[in-house]
């Protein structure tokens, strides 16, 4: 049994982690930790754990949490970490962190596009990017793992095949996808509000969002080349659920079948990522509430250009089931284990 | 490990068993039978299932799959059950059935309210109502389980320690609850399109709704008298959840603090029946996905009256959850094994 | 053309009114008031109007505003309607009010249920409870009118012609209902979030809710008998939109169809009451988006009782909807004038 | 007052044709055709209409109907448009129909994309694209209008400007779209059923949508050359509304503000095209219930590449208020009678 602490579990991403935890046979969660609701059972404020998970919440308290597990998972907002992770890092303990701030190779791109100063940059060098279809080996061991953003997982796994094996032109990659609201977090803006979010399907950050230049990073080292995309978000009507419509120009002609096989061929053995038959599409309630990715594609012979289609959970495969199948591989477990439930469909 | 075989597996209900069992530690499914889809995959008419469930749809013969299992979990259209079911008993398997069929004592009153003849009667004897907080000792040795209605579920655990205490005068109960759209099963008539239901709420079969007759036996064998009740179901825009809200006279008075305590006693040990306290109230989205329940209730002074809400998933404890909770009891198994997740709330 | 100010334009009650007036052909805003939104176009916050009402909304200068309008009609927090309503009547404006302070007879009623010290009571006397159906005649003249709540609307609407007649038992009435989201306002409260009110179906202030004794009130003048009730609201995972489900014992033997005839000769003449036919229930999707109630009904004979269906949009008939009829009687225009459209139902 | 029948009247789109043209001011409906639903009145079947337009339904009887109108618009399933517009041609009235028959120059692009024989080529000639906003003029005189389809609209009106100005390259065009579901049409299909809609997003008919061909020969005669482009519609949760993200590279550069002007002059008194300013985008609660499209536009310049967005309801701009936005312009009315009410937003 490996004990792992959760730091910021009351957001969105931090109770999805708790949920997965809770039904989790290797792994037992010691501490949860939200400033908010210090004093308070989690099942109080997330009652559908009751009976489940009623653990509860502590203020953070870095020298107490420390001492009862060896790994912890943090989701919290912005400026905060920079007061956790190095404190837990000098005390040995291994982080899988939330943020954006350990997902970079360079402090220079996420200054410029998180408009913000790096807070640890010296601690870059033992982060490793969590994406485990791609940096499965370094995570093993890894001190701090950059749980990659939602979009830049459902977008990077859908085109890295195409990328590594050099197939497509890479100045003009389009990647135009659309989230589930659970994606701006436990927020309490009115954008987020149902009445503004029901029946409703907007852009929003459309040629700014900072995921842009975490994809390209990921493309860019997929490749061996610098890559730049246009990248569109928009936001559905819907809690859970993102969907990538990604475009590209093929170098030489390819059929569909054709790359259906060097996706499956690419991703043999991967129990999360499900790559569809020709004709058949992904939709998002195919993977809501699951760490399953699934990928289909189509190539416009017309144009001689790809369009592949990538679903996911936000809150899964793009955050705390990732987090999870990190923490199975730092912990030497089976990946899929307490993620092998698939999603509800209805 | 326990055979269990699904026929009409490919409902909405009959997928949610699926769903379960796939995930079940102590069962294993041994054929999964459907009319319309023999010959494919289960995970091709249900793509969340791919990599976790893959097996192949079978068309209806029993002489074959009998042998394979001892337990079959029925969820056919009416017509088609009195082929299947009484072969299955003369084979000496043990059924749990979805239909209205085995929940009734009396032939009379499951014809007057389904307007059809009973197909089974000499089979009722050794059927057993499978509400297990009531009937457990006798569903462990049943032939046959008639599992009750989503609506009767809700609201006989809404009212069972009422009317067990004779706490209520019985002669005007009201039973007014809401649905999500799962409940009408999957079903293309027009008016479960989305553009028919999204946006809206309406009531619907007011006065006449079957499950009333069904709600009025269980509760008239609970009071100890004969019961009838006002019962009005509405549909809501979602796919899962009920809320039954159930309004009683007190015979004498009693606060809300001494009803929850009583409703606790009542329901001592049981795991699946959550009893919220004073100032609470349950929400659909604190049980969809579950095989919880969650009751709270309020007493109005005013009017010496309580108010019971009760909420469950429809596909959970109002149906295949509560068939696996019924088939777990079946097999010695412990009750709650296969069901421990929570509702994912988001 | 009558001149009419809005205050408190920009709540989604305001915007409501502003929808409906700037079709309106015999009436012109003047000003629109907005605290929060002063110095921007109306349709810069809410873009819908562009091109259509691009009015600049004004901060609160009463001295300002008041010589411009005939008639103003307040949507303003509690609290700021004191500074404003009666130097508005000082001025010898006319006002149409959509706080609960002039819905009452009773100031100790009032202060009992919302809990907090009536600002206004001196102008009690002047104001006139908004229900056109019921109080045509002095709403015609009124200096004040207290535009009724939307629960109440909906229940009074769809009980009135049973009290009247004096056919029901006034001890067991139960009033049953659900409401969009729009009903609890512009409001960036977690609770009505898109993710935390999507797939979730609740009730809310069992018991406790202000609307039970604006209902009380009037259910007691119609009947001619001091009546309690019981009333329970609920949230419904949509927009717009209410519907009410009232129980009442019959005092005698009534079958649908003479109710119905009742109720039609009730409403006879009334253009936004639509008495639907036997067999036939009201939607909220019928009436979002417009001014009609839709009342449908059905005799439980086995029971002797009668449950009333009513459905109006929240925003509509339930408040900006009824203001602007309110303002029709009160200008002497058609009373549907400007109100002519129907919902959308898709 | 212009006489008008409409011939299939009960569908989606139809029945939202009756809504505007009961309530427009120069128009009377003098027929509503509707084979389904024969001698039934309208506002049985769409209970919205109740008081407003109760008209019966007749079934086809061309003889019949023809004398009381002058312009007939069509709404039809495919197949039964051949037997019902060449008759009415012949006897001189004028046509605005809804299916792809009379969009096309060429009978072999409209027969590749539809699978299909064209029915009726010899129609063709006196047909035109119904896209007021660039065939105003010939529309006024037109015999036969094809009503453009719902995605063509939206992405036509969003990216003329940039192709009639010569600013983008021709070969890069990527077309990514979103629609409601009442895009499908009153369709009792599995797939638009509300459990298999809400809470999910998919693309559909990737590279194959027949509006590809639509857009593609639009685009074409604005670009003054042949345009080919990746088009992807999307399914949301949602029952109105539309958006189009367009990706377009610039030929030279070009800043946000200066496109923004472009626009603005292109569209120079156009009523119902709404260019947003610089940091605005487009949402479709904005334009839902109306028949305004709303533009707004990015300029990426580490791209040079524009992201255009436009916004309209497929049954507003994106069918029935088109429709009667032609029918203005064929009668010599003024272009926005009957149309001038905004969206709803919530």
């Amino acid at each position: 049994m490996v004990n792992v602490g959760v730091i910021g579990a009351t957001g969105y991403v931090g109770i999805e982690i708790v949920r997965l935890l809770a039904g989790h046979p290797g792994i037992h969660i010691t501490s949860v930790v939200s400033q908010s609701f210090a004093g308070q059972k989690i099942s109080d404020i997330y009652p559908h754990l009751k009976n489940v998970f009623d653990m509860e919440c502590e203020s953070l308290d870095i020298d107490k949490i420390a001492g009862s597990a060896d790994i912890f998972v943090t989701a919290l907002p912005h400026g905060v970490s920079k007061e956790v992770i190095p404190r837990l890092i000098e005390k040995g303990k291994r982080v899988i962190d939330h943020s954006g701030d350990f997902r970079y190779k360079s402090v220079e791109v996420y200054e410029k596009w998180y408009g913000i100063r790096h807070e640890m940059p010296h601690l870059l060098d033992m982060a490793v990017y969590g994406l485990p279809e791609i940096y499965r080996e370094r995570i093993k061991d890894a001190q701090i793992v950059g749980n990659p953003g939602c979009y830049p997982t459902c977008t990077l796994l859908g085109i890295a095949p195409l990328l590594a094996n050099r197939l497509v032109d890479t100045k003009n990659i389009i990647v135009d996808a659309a989230s589930g609201v659970t994606g701006a977090g436990r927020n309490t803006e009115l954008a987020y509000q149902f009445c503004e979010c029901s029946e409703n399907f907007k852009a929003y950050k459309v040629a700014v969002h900072r995921h842009t230049s975490e994809i390209e990073q990921e493309m860019s080292l997929l490749a061996g080349e610098e890559v730049m995309i246009s990248f569109t978000p928009h936001l559905a009507p819907m809690k859970r659920g993102m969907l990538a419509t990604i475009y590209a120009n093929l170098k030489t002609q390819k059929s569909t079948a054709e790359l259906i096989h060097l996706y499956r061929e690419y991703y043999r053995g991967e129990f999360f990522v499900r790559i569809l038959g020709e004709g058949r599409l992904p939709e998002t309630k195919h993977v809501a509430g699951s760490n399953f990715i699934d990928i289909g594609l189509v190539v416009d012979k017309r144009l001689n250009r790809v369009v592949v289609l990538s679903a996911l959970d936000n809150l899964g495969k793009g955050a705390a089931g990732q987090a999870v199948q990190d923490l199975n591989i730092m912990c030497g477990l089976p990946e899929e284990t307490g993620l092998g439930a698939p999603g509800l469909y209805l």
